[in-house]
């Protein structure tokens, strides 16, 4: 198979700017360009890496988020992987460690997943130079499949999503959830439903406003940003009829962690009687909302806006990264297998029962 | 009685600097000085009005907002009664009628309160010229009796507010209460309590970040800033044990209506088993919430965070001001004469009820 092929068939299609494979990073003759989503929309720039260490420093300085990190990991292994190229077996397969290494590591909780997908695109560049083919390919090919994988993944949940939705909606989301809401709205409007969306903007990096309404944007979908604190608000006016959101993990006991926010706009919903649908497959490595850690970030940020300071100096800052949705808040958990209440996930998503 | 017996006695004694009444707006021989809270704290500026057309600008372009304009459609007044003075009775009779009316309709919604004491100050700078005396002496004089009066009444409200706090709390907040918050953190340091503070920053305005927390940082009281979207967080974690707030109108139907998000922070608060405590008194003009209207303010300032633009062209904005709280989600209305149940406050403070 060559990398046209994978292409040819891309899963990306239809879907705005943003999410295109080549805006969120692409892969040139060892070179990586990757969206700056940190200034996004207001600039669209790419920052440059020549290797993969400014892959993995990209990585780092969160240029990219969400599922970014996992494209432009696995495009600094097949950077990597062209570096390897031509030279002695021991050296090559020692810049391919220090590559998978160095990418897996470049932020603080890589997921186990991405990991996996580094060390599966390391094995396969060794086994390439040992077999005398071209690892740099092998790889960009590899990276490619996956992601195509992923998006159709995100596009089967997100058409599950759109089977409960009704004809006319006003969805209420939270933060970005990248290829799941743009999936979302590209499929209510080919199956003919009429969907407006509301973003809060998301502080402190208003990823609601930058990311998500720029999303909906792209795809002439009519969106309204607000503050956060307006969803009640929104809520209790009936302007939206349910609220979706992705997760940065679904327990198996049907705790949502998600960006800050959600929990209170779920509990606002379910006072409104406004249903609440988390899109995504539940983590198999988390049976309980007890082994899950809620990250708290550098408080700073929280005393910033647009890189400006918002207080005086002395005041202290607190910044927890995400917050915890208890299972009665949840009316659906929808995912690649179809849709589930959440108390009922681990029949299908334990450690033991089979992958899709 | 001299302004300066008057100012003898001032009411504003140990709150901070924006609390203090020098630094809402001061008054030197006809020019009126207004603290810049648009750029508060980070800068410290005064906008200079050199008569009452300009503090009425100042009004109107929001220079200061909440209890600030009372004082700076006062002092309005008495730079118009210092330009009167001198002026054949006619012309300075005209010149008091069109100040009252530009500093009542700087703003669409100017209180009943205020265009009462604009019309009061107005009536007796009429007499002091009629009489022989001096309007801007009289006038200054009334301003600072209504300023003192205001503070004392607001220090009363807070004392009631710190009969109910534990003796170490941690009180979270929404917006700016200015002197509600200012004298409930300095009465609880009187009285030996233990108090810290946790303010969301308020979107769009940012009240809560630049005003709020800078009241507690002038007290050092511990506080800290966090983004509209972590009340609900914070009272999960238990980092609060009370939710306080001042309100734009309550109701005597028990509603509380405050800056947009005080609903969704109290349906937190309830859900989590920590009282919502509203201070103020109930409005005598609004027997029901059905006769409140919710502002609805520019969206451009939802769409912009410290004048940085933070989404793309051809997204709408939506920026509903206020939103009410129904009085299920009320513990408490802490009012001048105590502390009252939501469902009881026409008994005490219904248009037949006497003043206090």
């Amino acid at each position: 198979m060559r990398i046209e092929d994978v292409l040819d068939e891309r899963a990306d299609k239809g879907l705005p700017f943003l999410l295109q494979y080549e805006n969120v990073a692409k892969y040139e003759d060892g070179v990586i360009y990757v969206l700056d989503r940190r200034v996004y929309p207001r600039r669209v720039e790419f920052v440059r890496c020549e290797n993969y260490h400014q892959a993995a420093q990209a990585i780092r300085d969160m240029v990219t988020q969400s599922g970014g990190p996992r494209l432009v990991a696995s495009l600094g292994m097949v950077s990597a992987a062209r570096e390897a190229r031509g030279k002695p077996m021991d050296e090559a397969i020692a810049i391919l460690k220090q590559a998978a290494y160095e990418l897996s590591h470049a932020r603080p909780t890589t997921s186990q997943d991405l990991a996996r997908q580094i060390e599966h695109l390391r094995q396969l560049a060794e086994d390439a130079l040992k077999q005398g083919q071209d690892p740099e390919e092998i790889t960009l090919i590899h990276t490619y499949r996956i992601l195509n994988e992923r998006y159709r993944n995100a596009r089967k949940i997100a058409s599950y999503a759109v089977d409960l939705l009704p004809n006319r909606v006003t969805i209420l989301t939270q933060c970005f959830a990248e290829t799941l809401i743009g999936f979302t709205l590209l499929v209510a409007r080919e199956r003919g439903k009429e969907v407006a969306l509301i973003c809060p903007e998301t502080r402190p990096y208003l990823q609601g406003a930058r990311l998500t309404a720029s999303v909906a944007r792209g795809l002439d979908i009519p969106v309204t940003v607000i503050t956060d604190n307006m969803p009640a608000y929104i809520l209790s006016r009936k302007m939206a009829q349910v609220f979706i959101s992705a997760a940065d993990v679904i327990t198996l006991d049907g705790h949502v962690v998600n960006k800050v926010g959600t929990f209170q706009i779920a509990l606002a919903a379910h006072y409104h009687g406004v249903p609440y649908y988390v899109l995504g497959n539940p983590s198999r490595s988390h049976a309980r909302i007890t082994s899950v850690e809620i990250e708290e970030r550098d408080p700073q940020e929280v005393l910033h806006a647009m890189g400006v300071p918002t207080t005086m100096e002395g005041v202290q800052g607190y910044y927890p990264a995400f917050d915890v949705t208890p299972p009665h808040l949840v009316g659906a958990v929808v995912t690649s297998k179809g849709v589930f209440s959440p108390y009922d996930l681990a029949r299908s998503f334990s450690a033991e029962s089979p992958l899709d």
